[in-house]
């Protein structure tokens, strides 16, 4: 029981804010993308808001109806995780294969922070951001796949840029966005497409 | 009609994505609060962020039933015309004086960047942040307050250090708690209570 609050709080609200303070940490996490607004890389905590945002304006893509509250949800929880696991770059298959596991330990003790019943509460919404079976959860992911590649057209290739990665890679990574919407797949491969004639990412 | 993105994707969608890498400067606007997590100042995206997750956690120690999903959205877009107009920390009252007509500069100046009704939508969302007369409103407010109190907290006094301001100060500062929360005004008030105890706080 380590709280880095005094006495005199009432148990459960401590636990709550024990677990707010806790997840400061994510503003530490940082990504492998660029700012577009600044030449230093995006932390999670950014990312997430970005996200947030991002699902607000975009909502009227959603090739199915969403909820739009309940998707901002699962995007400000669902790199929580990585507070513990760290951030897994999409490019990077090796750190990849030992992801699921990582993450796995993390909820357990992030979520474990808080009273029972919120911690279940938060975890199911972080399981159903991964699991992809409801259309807010695929309109959730298509912002965390659609956002770094803004931010890399931005950069004139940013993470396209990895070494061994291609354009036909970062379309095959990409793909997911059309999964919740049409036009915004449209749109996210056409920026692929023209970065690829801009020599940003390569052919081969 | 100035645009980063190239030409051949829909105009509406254009300006959507304009707008939403335009905002990614909000993770450049410093608050004078400092991280938890970290030695260096946070940043009004981070904020934004952890306000959102704040809202999901504390929202049964709402006094008045608040639509939650509506509340996020409200803190995240809170800050968003600090891009322009920058942050007024709470302490300053020389930069309070001149604050209410720069950011309404502001706010004309970025939602314009949007589709106008979508515009119109953001700007109603900050509005109600601003007006405080409904309960998501006021929630989101408290939220806003609360959060850096949690930094100060866990910085030993952080900004309640700042040169003339006395632990009356930042009592009266952070009251505004209590219109939305009873229970989370008087955790907050404990926090400053015992602050000013340990000498983080001045007395007079
Ligand atoms: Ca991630």
């Amino acid at each position: 029981d380590r709280t880095p609050l005094p006495d005199g709080l009432d148990a459960r609200l401590r636990d709550h804010l024990t677990f707010l303070i806790e997840v400061d940490k994510l503003k530490t996490v940082l990504r492998a993308s660029p700012l577009a607004a600044a030449d230093r890389r995006e932390n999670d905590a950014e990312h997430s808001w970005h996200l947030a945002l991002m699902v607000m304006v975009l909502a009227e893509y959603a090739d199915e109806p969403i909820d739009v509250g309940h998707t901002i949800k699962l995007v400000v929880v669902h790199d929580l995780v990585e507070i513990y696991a760290g951030d897994t770059p999409i490019y990077d298959t090796e750190a990849g294969v030992t992801q699921v596991e990582r993450e796995e330990a993390a909820a357990e003790r992030l979520f474990g922070l808080l009273p029972a019943d919120a911690g279940v509460a938060l975890r199911a919404l972080w399981d159903e951001f991964e699991a992809r079976e409801t259309p807010e959860a695929r309109f959730a992911k298509a912002m965390d796949r659609l956002q770094p590649l803004l931010l890399n057209w931005m950069a004139q290739g940013g993470t396209w840029r990895t070494p061994g990665v291609t354009a036909d890679d970062v379309r095959a990574r990409k793909a997911v966005i059309g999964e919740a919407s049409k036009a915004l797949w449209d749109a996210g491969r056409h920026l692929i497409d023209e970065g690829e004639r801009r020599g940003w990412a390569r052919q081969v």
